[in-house]
């Protein structure tokens, strides 16, 4: 329907997921004609080692001598980005590419989370499309569905579980009953997580996607400030089973909100009712709700990442600029994305669970509720447990909700108390 | 980004969804307009009372005297249509408008189901688009997913629960242990549930869905043989606590898949496990989830109907127009859908729970099983429950997977035996 047209695409990179999107697109190519009626081919491809046995043969012709040729070269129209990182290579090559009014296909959540908005307003001025799928939760057509499915819908707060391989962790821990080391070797041995996971676990890589999102749901410039970012590696095993005695269960979530017209982002684990959506979301299953007017709550959930469902999201990209969906990268234009200013975590009120191993011997309850009601948290639920070992007790704390600050005010000073063994937990209660 | 123009919009149907549509374009035209970059104004509205209080001033100016106007206004680039129904003014409308090169927005799952092919065709011909994201679980914005989000996955199987209201009265028939007639009077109180809600409840409702998500996600032709068509009204509270008893749920699915290049649609109560996906999917909701290839599982999750899903879907409708992403209406064009046959029920393999009641006498449960026997169908599992009239007993029994038509015949031959009660009842198990 729209005017018949040829598409020239350079891959640069060819991993994993480039090598899947390479054969993905050569065995549907005549599918991916028919849906756009337009022409396309994989004119280039570059990657850092070229001897590599990939299993298939790629035409010498096709192959880049540097991927520095690709934003000077002009046969090429779309570029797609599988280099990864924020800086180096990746940067170069996307930064030049839309210079030289090359449309741009990247799964780089770091780059864009860094460089998004120089990016965005780059790509407007060249008339070209940026396009970060495959960035956020593979599986799920999430940034696609922001910027067109939900467009009527004003966003007030969007959250979920935005990491695989931390969601596989904590969903075996619970499962097998077993430390997060033996379940991370095991994630390790399935290809569930990476040689090193370091931004996996400690919430890096699901910061980046909360910062994607909240620009695209709020209409935004990406906020980096103020970020609650809490990991997975001080989970321990019988935190979660004290969670799913009381009725909880410990995920990772990534959640952006506007409140009172002050944006808040946060990265943490935390304890969610076992009837909550998300709680059933398990292994390495991504799942993002989005709450709006008029539309309510939408669920979206699926695969987060992997070649198959990153390939899914790095070809609707490219059908989407096959079809000439020119679009703003965030939605909007630059000039009307807004500077939301957002608030740290201190003064937000939460529900807590709290575990504190101490001595067992008297006076140490009536010491440990002194702090507490000084830093103004009222028990709400209180279970002492005697340890294995003689002379020691767990105690189980859920709270009412209190100032984030005071919590954790309260925590340092129970922490230095001499009957109080390692440094407390907690963990803050989402009511999600 | 794209040229700048001017759209205007024709609103026809005026009952609670075109109202809140027209409030929701009035008091968002900002937004729409910075995220869309075009223009736009509703220049007429049409309903059938005009002087219905509707609690907001429309300019006289606005309204038309006949909807039938529409068409011949050179003055109107696209038509909402919300009239309803497949016949009369709506198709009159809808052929009208495309005929004269208007694009058409429209909620009409009948219309689209029944005449959606010759409407695609005549849109594609007219250089046109014909919208319906929300003929299909509003609050789900499932058919641009499938055109854009998935487009680059081969689609296995589509299903999931497509009835809002249907899906309510399983729910509290589950959770208040009621009977359906009790639960349906409390639905339309609740205005969960139309004064006639027919086919809502009988299954016509769900199967137009299940015609248009097939059409669109194995892009071929909508098929209207071979459907197998159940609704809920037979079924009883006790089906619903005896499935809970024995670890399941039953739920109101549409079903449509490929198996073996044919073309399989289902629209029926059913038994699925209490940890599938679908089995909390409660109330008024709605969800759907494609299989395919690349991307796995894909699980979407929202309200069903009501204004505020409904005017979500066709605002987005509205705004893929506005940007001109001009999009043939089944995902590809009418020479390039596939004419793929279907096969009905009777040779399609189930697990089944059958409930019978019958008198408690010597014999009973040889003779069952006899007959059972003789259609080939095995017990997995079988339950025997004295019923509170003295003398009679209820018969609970699982079978084996078995052919369905075999289980319909011995059905039949079960209820003509002197012993048994009442008719006696069989859900199928999906394993989804």
């Amino acid at each position: 329907m729209t005017k018949k047209k040829f598409f020239n695409l350079a891959i640069v990179g060819l991993g994993n997921i480039g090598l899947n999107l390479y054969k993905h697109l050569i065995k549907n190519k005549k599918s991916i004609v028919e849906k756009n009626n337009v022409h396309f081919d994989i004119k280039y491809v570059s990657a850092k080692n070229k001897k590599k046995n990939r299993g298939i043969s790629i035409p010498r012709k096709k192959w880049l001598q540097s991927y520095l040729d690709v934003p000077k070269l002009n046969d090429v129209d779309i570029v797609i980005e599988l280099i990864g990182g924020a800086e180096g290579p990746a940067k170069k090559l996307v930064f030049e590419s839309i210079r030289k009014k090359k449309h741009v296909v990247t799964a780089n959540k770091s780059l864009i989370s860094k460089y998004g908005d120089q990016l965005a307003l780059l790509a407007e001025k060249n008339k070209v499309n940026i396009e970060f799928e495959a960035a956020v939760a593979g599986g799920i057509p999430i940034i696609r569905t922001l910027k067109e499915g939900l467009v009527a819908n004003k966003t007030k707060k969007i959250y979920g579980i935005l990491n695989g391989t931390s969601n596989f962790i904590l969903t075996n821990m619970d499962k097998m009953n077993v430390s997060f080391s033996k379940v991370l070797n095991k994630a390790k041995k399935l290809g569930y997580a990476e040689s090193n996971p370091k931004s996996d676990l400690n919430g890096d890589d699901v910061r980046s996607k909360v910062q994607i999102l909240s620009s695209l749901a709020f209409n935004c410039f990406i906020n980096k400030k103020n970020i609650n970012q809490e990991g997975i590696n001080f989970i321990d095993e019988i935190d979660i089973k004290n969670a799913n005695k009381l009725g909880y269960k410990i995920k990772h979530i990534g959640l952006s909100e506007i409140s009172e017209g002050k944006l808040i982002q946060r990265v943490n684990p935390c304890l969610i009712k076992k009837d909550s959506r998300l709680s059933n979301v398990n292994g390495v299953l991504n799942a993002v709700i989005v709450e709006g007017e008029p539309i309510g709550k939408s669920i979206l959930q699926g695969e987060g990442a992997g070649a198959g469902p990153t390939t899914s999201a790095l070809v609707s990209d490219i059908c989407s600029i096959l079809r000439g969906n020119l679009k703003y990268p965030f939605s909007v234009s630059h000039k009307k994305r807004k500077k939301i200013n957002s608030i740290d975590i201190s003064n937000q009120w939460f529900s807590n669970y709290i575990r504190l191993d101490v001595l067992d011997k008297k006076g140490v309850l009536s010491s440990i509720t002194k702090i507490m009601s000084k830093n103004k948290i009222s028990v709400k639920r209180l279970i002492q447990d005697p340890l294995k070992r003689k002379k020691y007790a767990s105690i189980i704390i859920i709270s009412h909700k209190a100032k984030n600050k005071n919590i954790e005010k309260c925590i340092d000073e129970l922490h230095k108390k001499n009957f109080v063994i390692n440094r407390p937990k907690f963990l803050r209660i989402e009511e999600i």
